[in-house]
């Protein structure tokens, strides 16, 4: 088996075997492919597609590239939940208490911001003695003992990827649906996990801008997880505005702390329920989804969602007189108010600009290994389809670096206006998974 | 500009502008694009393929990569040729003397053998004291003084083609037509000649499988040349036998002088009367192919090619007494007959595979740097439509290693036979050339 006719096959549109799928990703591993033959072949994946059976191959290939987690000496369900990323996304922090409250065990992996979209281990880093580097013993006994834990991927977890992923950021090579969804999926199931909930996003200020796109990864990835045996669903929600009002670290750390206590924006206390009430039918918890919201609903108004968040930041070394008190927070040396100079309901938000400012203002990553101030981002105070004022507050600019006045008037211009009243529907438009007996797609659009 | 957005342009089948491709150009020669992202693009541009006004701005941004020949001080019409490559390709060592000595001032490079087919350097260098790198200075006197001077391309001609062609070569990205022409007229139009006459082989053994992909590259080039101010035109010749009888480098320089006495095989002897007959009436030196063809054949006859051949080797520090008697040639050490186990007429034969054949005795290379035999090499006795006797010897292997018995079945099963005789059509099959009013293709069929 060769690399030059491995890549002619993919270029010339032929399905390559299993045997040469796993020659590939060892090539990958072991160094032995150099880089210019794997972005070639990246490029021909790309542009050629994979079949199914191709993909399950990739997937399986990276998966058993690293190491696996053994999950086995927890007890109860576990369960993962993936996002593919959005602007202000800080809902695992606010979801894997709730259903840890519920008894889920969450045994979960998560990753740093780059470009528009932030990351959750930053957010938690930006609360002080925060550890998310656990070795395997910690990590276990924290979902036992706290039914939770959000840390960082384990050094040797599928390599392939890291190593694929890395290329195909400088070689035009991301936007492939069997790269993605192989790429996501061979963590998740090295992660070992039960259960697996993935939230794509689409819209201005996710990865895929379009719905069908969103759908397209989505059942893949479904499938995917089906066939490697895991309780695998999906659900498609709008990144059309951001989630919630707050962007950046210690920003979107107070509207979650703020969302346990009962008291966050509606549409990411919605997500949070919906994707919640999901991973508890996933689970085997609840079996009738309106119930199940009903719970989730109490663990916010009894605090023991709240209670949850506190014991992991505690276990995980977080000084939690941050958590009881946000005032605690440092807050961003430089504010600076935007104010509406048009009058109507807003219809459009620009959401990927938003992100990529947050990103300049110093509350994300250009390039990995980039400094981050955590007290940098972006509160909206207003969202789609609220009624604004002329002078009226549209967000708040925060940053440690002075001279964000010259940013005004382009903050002006994400926003757009219509004169009547705008139907915004919610967060999760529908959700997909494959049914057990037909083992055809069922998609269960939100009400 | 950045490499991203380009590669991203063209994997979405964008076209490239002018400047976007000198940036790519610059980047692949001052070394800061790395490898990887050269290798994405190029595969890119293989599965999307090229605008002819992309491979025109490709093709002016690698001949501007580099120096460029200034032959002004030759008087004449300075006339280039290229042939795409096959197997037994003497074709210059013949072609040139015979053009040259009626008017045609040859200033030619060429290059080395490679895979399964031969390079005219490696076969003047098996001529002892023969020198195929020369000063600019002692390159243009020597096409002034003798007529023609047949050289290594020059080190800094066109860099970005030495650095795409060998990463093409290890990426996957070869099969392009693009990049085919533009990497071919590149070279030649930095080599300054006023004429060039393209020899696009097609079959078993040439790079170009089909006539139709033979004459899609051709056509390409054809206009590439005349878009660039240069009399350029095609021939589509035939590769489905090797050319003449010899295969090997001593044995084609034989044949070649053999040939300049008038005693050439007829197919090889053919095709230099009509490669020579289009270059003549390019050059303007005659305005009809009959008188052309005419001329040709008296360069034969009166030995004034043979005169221009020896002057070159002569002028090229080559010892003369090996041209002026090829038995001083020295014979490889072992040779073996393979005889014909069957009978009929010659229909086909895998010539491919005997350029291969060729390699493994030692007349080429598997990789750059490999060492050369020049004595080894495969000598036909019969060739396309000849009929043959059981017993009959097809062709004789020559080596400086033993073991070629165990080839004789392999070779054998390389010809297939016909009971009834064959119409072999003559090697050149069609001359291609832009009409200089219509800028339409003229395609003209061999009689």
């Amino acid at each position: 088996m060769d690399i030059l006719s491995i890549i002619e096959k993919k270029a010339t549109g032929q399905e390559l075997t299993k045997d040469e799928i796993n020659f590939f990703i060892q090539g990958v591993c072991d160094g032995s492919l150099p880089d210019y033959q794997i972005s070639s072949l990246l490029m021909a994946i790309r542009l050629k597609g994979m079949s199914k059976a191709e993909t399950f191959a990739l997937t399986e290939a990276m998966l058993n590239s690293g190491d696996k987690l053994d999950l086995s000496s927890i007890k109860g369900v576990k369960c993962d939940k993936h996002s593919t990323g959005g602007v202000g996304d800080k809902t695992s922090l606010v979801l894997c208490p709730m259903v840890a409250s519920l008894g889920i065990k969450v045994a979960k992996m998560s990753g740093r911001g780059l470009g528009f979209t932030g990351g959750t281990l930053d957010k938690l880093e930006s609360i002080p003695g925060m550890r998310t580097e656990l070795s395997d013993k910690e990590f276990l006994d924290a979902v036992n003992n706290v039914g939770m834990a959000i840390v960082s991927q384990s050094k040797n977890l599928d390599p392939a990827d890291k190593k694929l992923y890395a290329l195909r950021d400088v070689t035009g090579t991301v936007d492939s649906m069997p790269l993605i969804a192989s790429s996501i999926m061979s963590k998740k199931l090295a992660a070992g996990c039960d259960c697996i909930l993935l939230d794509v996003k689409y819209g201005s200020g996710a990865f895929m801008e379009t719905k069908e796109k969103a759908e397209t990864l989505a059942k893949l990835m479904v499938e995917i997880g089906t066939h490697f045996g895991k309780n695998t669903q999906a659900e498609i929600s709008s990144m059309n505005q951001p989630l919630g009002k707050a962007i950046g670290n210690i920003l979107e750390v107070e509207e979650a702390i703020a969302t346990l206590h009962g008291n966050g924006p509606k549409d990411f206390t919605n997500l949070c329920l919906s994707s919640g009430a999901t991973m508890l039918l996933q689970s085997g918890i609840f079996h009738n989804r309106a119930e199940a919201i009903h719970a989730l609903e109490k663990t916010l108004e009894d605090e023991r969602a709240y209670k949850v968040f506190r014991a992991f930041v505690h276990n995980q070394g977080g000084d939690i007189t941050y958590i009881d008190d946000s005032k605690k927070f440092p807050v961003a040396r430089y504010s600076v108010p935007v104010r509406s100079v048009k009058e109507g309901y807003i219809s459009e938000i620009d959401t990927r600009q938003l992100g990529l400012t947050s990103v300049r203002l110093g509350a994300g990553r250009e390039k990995l290994g980039d400094a981050i101030d955590p007290a940098a981002g972006i509160v909206l105070s207003k969202k789609l389809g609220e009624k604004v004022s002329k002078g009226d507050v549209l967000l708040t600019l925060y940053s440690e670096r002075p001279g964000m006045q010259s940013l005004v008037s382009q903050m002006l211009n994400l926003f757009e206006f219509s004169d009547s009243p705008i139907v915004v529907p919610s967060t999760v438009e529908e959700r997909i998974r494959l049914d057990d007996v037909t083992k055809s797609f069922v998609i269960e659009k939100e009400a």
